[in-house]
C-alpha cells in the first residue's frame, strides 16, 4: 500500500445488547460515548466511544438479517472486526487486491459515522476481518 | 475506572508463522515493522508494527504451552486481545475488580515492549480478551 493506514479508527465488537454494553463501557472502563447512530443498510444500531485518536465501536443487531446477529449466533459476543482509517480508499482497496487480497466488497459503501468503508476478507489477511475506511467528506 | 485508558496500545494477534504475518502486514498495508521480541515467560513471540498511536502486535507460540498456541488451535489465527494503555494499572485493576470484572492476573506482570500488563477475563467484559497495561517506567 503506497498510502499507508493512518491510524486504527476503530475496533468493531458485536454486542446482544446495546445500551448494557455501552454502560459497561462508560462505567467499568470510563470512557465516554460519543453517540449512538443506526445502519439501516447493515441492519446495525452502533455505539461508540472514544479512546485516544480511536473509538470503540459496539455493533447490535437490528434483524436477523444483520451479518453481526449471524456472527453472533455463531461466535457469541467478541470483537468482530478492525478498521484502518485510509486516504483514497478506492486506490487502496484496488492495491490490496493487486497483492491478492479477496475483497468482500469490491467498492465503499457507506458505514457509520460519514465513513465510506470496505471490508477485507479474513481468509486472505490472516484471520482478521479488516475494514479500509474513509471520512466521506475527502471523498470524491 | 477514574481515569480512564488514553489509547489502544495495540491489538494482538495469534499467527502460526510470525514472519509470514509481518511481511504481509508490511507488504500489503504498508504499516513499519518497530520490532521482534520473545516473551519467554509468555513462550511467545511478537513482531510490533506501528499504526498512528497504536501497534498491532503479531504474536507466535514458542512452544505448545503457549497461551497463543492453545488460542491457535482452538480458534484458529485473528484477534487474539485489545490492550488499552493505562496510568497507575494496579490502582485501575482494583476499580474494575470492584465492579465486578473477573482479573485473569490479579497483579501486573512484565510483558513485550517495557510494559507491565494484566489481563481482564472476557467473561465479565462481554467476550473480548481486554489487557491493561502501563509503561515499565511509569510504575512504582
Amino acid at each position: 500500500m503506497k498510502c499507508p493506514p493512518q491510524k486504527i479508527s476503530h475496533i468493531g465488537i458485536a454486542v446482544w445488547d446495546l445500551k448494557k454494553a455501552c454502560a459497561w463501557y462508560q462505567e467499568v472502563l470510563g470512557l465516554t460515548l460519543e453517540g449512538m447512530e443506526e445502519v439501516e443498510s447493515e441492519q446495525v444500531r452502533v455505539g461508540f466511544l472514544r479512546i485516544g485518536e480511536s473509538r470503540i465501536e459496539l455493533l447490535e443487531p437490528m434483524s436477523k438479517e444483520s451479518a453481526i446477529h449471524k456472527y453472533l449466533v455463531r461466535y457469541g459476543e467478541g470483537i468482530h472486526h478492525v478498521a484502518l482509517e485510509v486516504s483514497d480508499i478506492k486506490t487502496r482497496l484496488r492495491e490490496v487486491a493487486e497483492r491478492g487480497v479477496r475483497l468482500i466488497n469490491e467498492e465503499p459503501k457507506p458505514g457509520a459515522h460519514q465513513m465510506n468503508i470496505a471490508f477485507l476478507h479474513p481468509k486472505s489477511t490472516g484471520g482478521v476481518l479488516l475494514e479500509l475506511c474513509e471520512a466521506r467528506e475527502n471523498a470524491e
